[in-house]
């Protein structure tokens, strides 16, 4: 599959470390790329890094990039198939991704379906709680600050979208949600959370950008509930890399995404 | 002042000690009476301990009961006059007052003019910085979860108000913002920021209750910026019980309440 986009990618033809530019930006789980010839563009390489609880876990799990970035890539292609807009380009690689060109907006936008992980312990509701609808929470991005929850006004102090912004970003998030519940079903997994970040193209429109991954989504097994995520490393109860491998694989079976 | 209002209340002609009833509940800063004669009223009995932190710190300042008791009479009567339902009856005596009985609903609604104290901490702003508008916040009442921050989701799920009546509920407090704003003022006083708390009477209907004092409310004078509330004890800056004479002082000079 990701060599039969290699084989379409132009920008192949002319070879990957051709047009990978200076590193932009170095976060937990990705390395942010210019590219040499296209500004508008970035290249995203996935790496090996887990992190959890705001960075105090933190491992190594080789093959967790490569998961990740094809996990990914299968996600944002379904979402665009299904009219939704992503800065998703394609993948160039088994760790890399070419995207659009984005500034992301610092707010983790979390869409819950049922209670599970930092609500549970917040909020006192029992895990597996449903909400209908679902419950959308946004944390202000600032590693110092342990990306604390925030309201919609502290939002706009804080950042620099508007309310009008703020509100498609809200219904976008309910759509994808949908979008994914389906997805994920169709591969016998549950949606329980995830977390989305959006970035301003240059025109100033606001797409999804970030990535959609078993580190940023709870998926639980629809028949035995086994937990099929991050999960298993932050609580130490699987092997990371067979549970993403597990996740990838389903996908490939169940999802037809050209 | 006071004995004047004794004077006027019939109920206490019949003495309040034989129309105090059970012990409904006690909570930090008061204890709540039924009364013997009326169900739908309840007396506030304010003691005085002080507890700052979700109650790390504690301690007791002999006459404390007495000054929340007269300022939150006070400055009910002042809301009254503008317009704003309260619970509030009238005070009975220096350390208990006379309220409709409501249903509370756990929910602490803070209004924010300037930044200080939790929100400076929890999302690096700077102290002083203008809020307009001013930001609402609201925390789940619930001690063994140290009252967290919640959003308005949040609130339908885990109370019983509807999303119209959280739109009352900080409607209300904007306006109870700016009439308390005015009244401050006068005192020589800027309101930097304040705590809220609405019950529901027996006929559904939300009204403002517990109490409006400087155990509740950022006061800082308006010439020196001297800091002239609890945060006098959270900070152990000054002596609390001078700090609330001062306060109730210029209540009383400045305002005429009938």
């Amino acid at each position: 599959m990701v060599y039969q986009v290699l084989q379409k990618n132009p920008i192949l033809k002319r070879g990957v470390s051709s047009m990978k530019g200076s590193l932009l930006y170095e976060g937990k789980a990705k390395r942010v790329y210019h590219t040499t010839d296209e500004s508008e563009q970035l290249i995203l390489s996935y790496k090996d890094d887990a992190t959890a609880f705001n960075g105090e876990k933190k491992s190594e799990f080789a093959g967790k990039g490569r998961l990740n970035n094809l996990i990914t890539s299968k996600v944002f292609q379904y979402l665009h198939q299904h009219n939704i807009t992503t800065h998703f380009i394609e993948a160039l690689n088994e760790t890399e991704q070419l995207v659009r060109r984005t500034t992301i907006i610092p707010l983790e936008v979390v869409v819950r379906n049922q209670a599970a992980g930092s609500i549970t312990r917040r909020l006192g509701i029992q895990e597996k709680t449903g909400f209908t609808p679902p419950i959308i929470e946004l944390f202000y991005k600032k590693d110092e600050l342990n990306d604390p929850l925030i309201n919609d006004v502290h939002a706009y102090h804080l950042t620099d979208i508007t309310e009008q912004e703020l509100t498609f970003i809200k219904q976008e998030a309910l759509e994808i949600n949908q979008t994914l519940q389906q997805l994920f079903l169709k591969a016998g997994l549950t949606l329980v959370d995830f977390k989305l970040e959006f970035g301003r193209l240059a025109d100033g429109s606001i797409v999804l950008s970030d990535e959609v991954s078993p580190d940023t989504c709870r998926l639980w097994d629809r028949n035995t509930g086994e937990k099929l995520d991050k999960d298993v490393f932050r609580e130490g109860t699987g092997n990371l890399i067979d549970t993403y491998e597990n996740i990838l694989h389903r996908l490939e079976e169940s999802v037809c995404v050209k």
